[in-house]
């Protein structure tokens, strides 16, 4: 009958750009909504580098691909305030926002000073910081006492790309539930997918790779395609796949066009 | 009946030196059991000080009352490797073992660099580290790959002390399990209580102060008694009980008393 032959419908697909203008959007979250859109990339990369040079080398040459870059300050051998400097310069000239991944996972009272102080001064220079949900609701509020005055915004990790990993079931559930909870602050997840159906939070995979596989320490890959288009997440995090390549722009242009057209057949597959 | 009248006998009670010569105890474990029973202390002081001058000064001060000194090097505002050099003398000096807060809570190929790398180089200075069991095994294999061959050991956080953590029930569970899978470096527990029989694992609580109560961030506190007496935990951990003291020293020597009471009030009611 014509019923079988009607289209299945589950859910309208909104684009990045129509969830940046949403009214409950988080400021920052609307600002990498709209970016992303301008730049047609979903992609973030993972710059696991350990000198500074080498990453602002990295972040300059990849920069026009990107939406995110991802960080991990504390593995820097060389890091000093004028990295951040010119890294913050770069996230300007090439129009993408910094993250750095830090995954506080401490008692609200603590994280705040890790955010803020120490050498790294997190909070000074990257709009987006991430959070283990494992120690309750004051690990959020306390980087928010920090981040919200600032502007910045934080992701939940809900989920995990490696093996045997304890953030699962009701475990996800809960994050999901404190993130809805401080969404002042909190406007997305780290998950392998989507989580919540809230247009107005934004959804971050990594262990993404072009070819499936693992590593010996639990790393397990999915593909750019699966990620965003089966999946519905909205991010590709992205590192060995591209710093492992010996072209690392052409890696990095093949990454985009795999997470943007992905994105492109999600939304052509959605209700109208 | 005489059965009545019997003493409920639950269980033998090791001494912390009796632990320390058990032949699977890890040799770290060994080292600290030993260290408690010489000094006659189970106080760790959570010296939470943004300036290096500080900590090394209170560190001096506190050094004879003291098993451990816990740190967050990621919130001192002039960290410097000399820094490192002159609290491993001061470890010396006083025999206290060092344990760095870190909270490892990334994949395992990640973990290895921040553990290892970057400007803290912490597998070089901390005997001990933590690190939250979320990600999987994986988390305690990479750091294993760097802190095994120096005799480094580690402690998984299975019980957090503030509010609506989400390390409960079954997560608790899997974390014991991944503490028993991977023994040749986990020695022990962050937790609010004894959670596993093994003598040989040693368990270690946050959030200790002689009044209850909490901070405006979910923290929320515990008494020394309750925790070594009532709880069957090893180690107290004292921070803005002691730090927030007009006499410091004065404050962890009552502390320490506290605790090693309560520590000889269970060997003494334990089986013979």
């Amino acid at each position: 009958g014509s019923s079988d032959a009607k289209k299945v419908c589950k859910r309208k697909e909104l684009s990045y750009g129509d969830r940046a203008q949403l009214p409950s959007t988080h400021p920052l979250a609307a600002q990498l909504l709209t970016l992303m859109e301008e730049k047609k990339t979903n992609l973030c990369v993972s710059a696991d580098l350990t000198a500074c040079e080498e990453l602002l080398q990295l972040a300059d040459l990849l920069g026009p691909h990107i939406c995110l870059l991802k960080t991990h300050v504390d593995i820097l051998q060389d890091f000093s305030p004028a990295f951040t400097k010119s890294l913050v310069d770069l996230a300007l000239k090439h129009n993408f926002l910094i993250f750095e991944d830090r995954k506080f996972a401490d008692i609200g009272n603590t994280v705040k000073h890790q955010y803020e102080g120490g050498l790294f001064q997190i909070s000074s220079w990257s709009h987006i910081v991430n959070a283990h949900a494992v120690p309750g609701p004051g690990v959020v509020k306390g980087l928010s006492e920090v981040g919200h005055p600032l502007n910045r915004g934080c992701l939940l990790i809900a989920q995990m790309s490696s093996q045997g990993s304890l953030a699962t079931g009701d475990y996800t559930q809960a994050v999901v539930k404190m993130a809805e909870e401080h969404s002042d602050f909190v406007f997305g997840f780290i998950s392998g997918s989507r989580i919540s159906s809230k247009p107005e939070f934004l959804h971050m995979t990594p262990g993404v790779q072009m070819l499936s596989g693992g590593d010996c320490l639990g790393q397990q890959y999915s593909r750019p395609d699966d990620v965003i288009f089966n999946k519905g997440s909205d991010i590709i995090i992205v590192g060995r796949g591209i710093l492992g390549a010996s072209d690392m722009v052409k890696a990095a242009a093949e990454y985009r066009e795999a997470g943007w057209n992905a994105y492109l057949k999600r939304l052509n597959n959605s209700c109208l």
